[in-house]
Parts: structure tokens; C-alpha cells; sequence
């Protein structure tokens, strides 16, 4: 999945940049397995500590205050501001609860995952079983995949525009 | 080695921050894997592009442009860098050549290290062989190990402080 986020992205000239909490460190080190990702890749913050969501990603404070870290507008927030910081053309973020205690008062493989583009953002829960690893592998595996669903959609809606729609 | 650092630091009650740059977030993956990584990890910064060693580490943007990413200067700055951008007692850094091709004038396999604590910063070069996973996975491995020799060393100091040196 990452050589064909990377391939996509090379493709139309566009750039990413990550966002993890859970993950930790796990998509950003999937994408950069893949030689030439540096074409494409910007780089990645892992904001693990709470207080550094806000800090070096911009997440609302108040929001992180009052609702925690795992919750839908968090990632999208994070994927918004990683976005922004890094200057890329794509952010995604993953914010979520690994295991093995329960996080923010979410049970263990509650996770929310997010892609923020040129064109807004979008945002998906999912519920995980598992072990901790294979919570982290399924949300990183699932981040990329909703990214390339929304890059291959904006293609699409390009070459639409570029004929003059339907 | 992960597990060690992670014992060390929260036995000792410090903390830690990550900079990769052709370890691309393996680090930050490794320390996360380790179930109550967040009592001691704070986060990382994985700064793929030249330009973000600068902009979110804040490397001199004139030695980048002088010297390049691949020296043992910039994996200090960026060492020192991440420590005060994630407020954490030690700060370490991974920068280098993982190939295919040779970057910024050094071949591939040339890496430096660096750890940025409480008492200053410490660089090592290293001339790796292999596969650009076996490049990544290696200088991953070191820069956990320098760590683990400077907390080590650190904690000695320490004790010998307390009981009124030798």
C-alpha cells in the first residue's frame, strides 16, 4: 500500500506528511522503506505525548482538554496541522488507543484515523481486536489505504476538469 | 535495546525525543512497540526533506546548504533540535545515506548519530554495508545503543553527585 500511495503521489506531482499517535512511528517508516519515497515524502511528526498534539500539530487545546486524544476531530486536526507544518499537499494522522489499557476512556482498538487534502478532510472510526502490534499494523495498513481512495478520487475529479466535466 | 532505553529513562525519570532522517520512523516505531513507551517517549520528528531539518528542528539553514543533511554537525542540530521542540530531557538524531543512491556527496551506508542531553551532545560516523533495510535497521539500532551508553554514564554521574563524588 505504501509504493502505491507513493506511486500515485509521484504520478500528480503531490507531496505527504504524517501525522501518528498509536502508530507511533510506523506509517512514517513504511513509506520510507520504498526507495525514491524521498520524491513524494516530506516527513512525519509523531506526536505521542498529548500536550505535543497541540504544540507541534496545532490540535485545539481545549478540544484535547475536554474530549482527550482519541477522537475523530483530534485526527483530523492533527492531519490538518501536519499538513500545514511540513507544507505538504496531503496530511493523514492516526490517533487511537494500541493497548494495553484503555486511553481517554476509549477501550483498547478504538482508533480514528484521517486524510487531509486540498479539497477538505475526511475522517473514519475503526474498532480493532487484537494484540497491540496488530492494532498498530491494521490502523497504519488502513491510513494508507483511505489516502489512496482519496487520492485516486481527486485524480479522477481532475482529469473530469481537465475535459470540461461529464 | 528499545526496552533497555525505555527502563532506563523511567527508572531515572527522563524523558526522550526522536529525529530521523533515513531511519524515516523507524526509531520512533521501535520505541512504541514497547507497551508504556508514553511513560518516557514523548515523540519525533521524522524530517525527510532537507528543508524541514531546518524548519521544524531548526538546523542552520546555512550549513544544510553548505555542507548538506550527511554530516555529523546537522545530526547534532537536529538531536538538540527535537529535545527543546518536544521539551525532553535527551534529544537523539539519525541522518545518512540509506541508497540507492548516493546523497549530498557521501556514498551509501555513510550515517551519523547524535544524542543531545543534560550535559551536551555527542556525535558518531558510521560506514555501514548492506541493503538499504539493513542500512536503516543498523543506524537504528546504534543511535538506541549510544543512548543507552550516554543514560548509563549519566546515571553514574549521577549517583556519584549523590554520595559526594570520589
Amino acid at each position: 500500500m505504501a509504493e502505491e500511495v507513493l506511486r500515485l503521489l509521484a504520478e500528480s506531482d503531490q507531496s505527504l506528511a504524517v501525522a501518528e499517535s498509536l502508530t507511533g512511528g510506523m506509517v512514517a517508516a513504511e513509506l520510507t522503506a520504498v526507495p525514491g519515497a524521498s520524491r513524494s515524502f516530506r516527513g512525519s511528526v509523531t506526536a505521542y505525548a498529548t500536550e505535543l498534539k497541540h504544540r507541534v500539530l496545532g490540535v485545539d487545546a481545549g478540544l484535547l482538554a475536554a474530549e482527550g486524544a482519541v477522537n475523530a476531530q483530534v485526527a483530523a486536526e492533527m492531519a490538518g496541522g501536519v499538513r500545514r507544518v511540513m507544507g505538504a499537499t496531503w496530511g493523514i494522522a492516526t490517533t487511537g488507543v494500541a493497548g494495553p489499557d484503555p486511553q481517554d476512556g476509549q477501550p483498547v482498538g478504538t482508533v480514528f484515523i484521517a486524510v487531509a487534502g486540498p479539497g477538505g478532510r475526511k475522517t473514519a472510526r475503526l474498532r480493532l481486536n487484537g494484540s497491540r502490534t496488530e492494532i498498530r499494523r491494521e490502523s497504519a495498513r488502513t491510513v494508507l489505504e483511505l489516502l489512496s481512495s482519496e487520492l485516486r478520487e481527486n485524480l479522477r475529479g481532475q482529469d473530469t476538469e481537465q475535459n470540461g466535466g461529464i
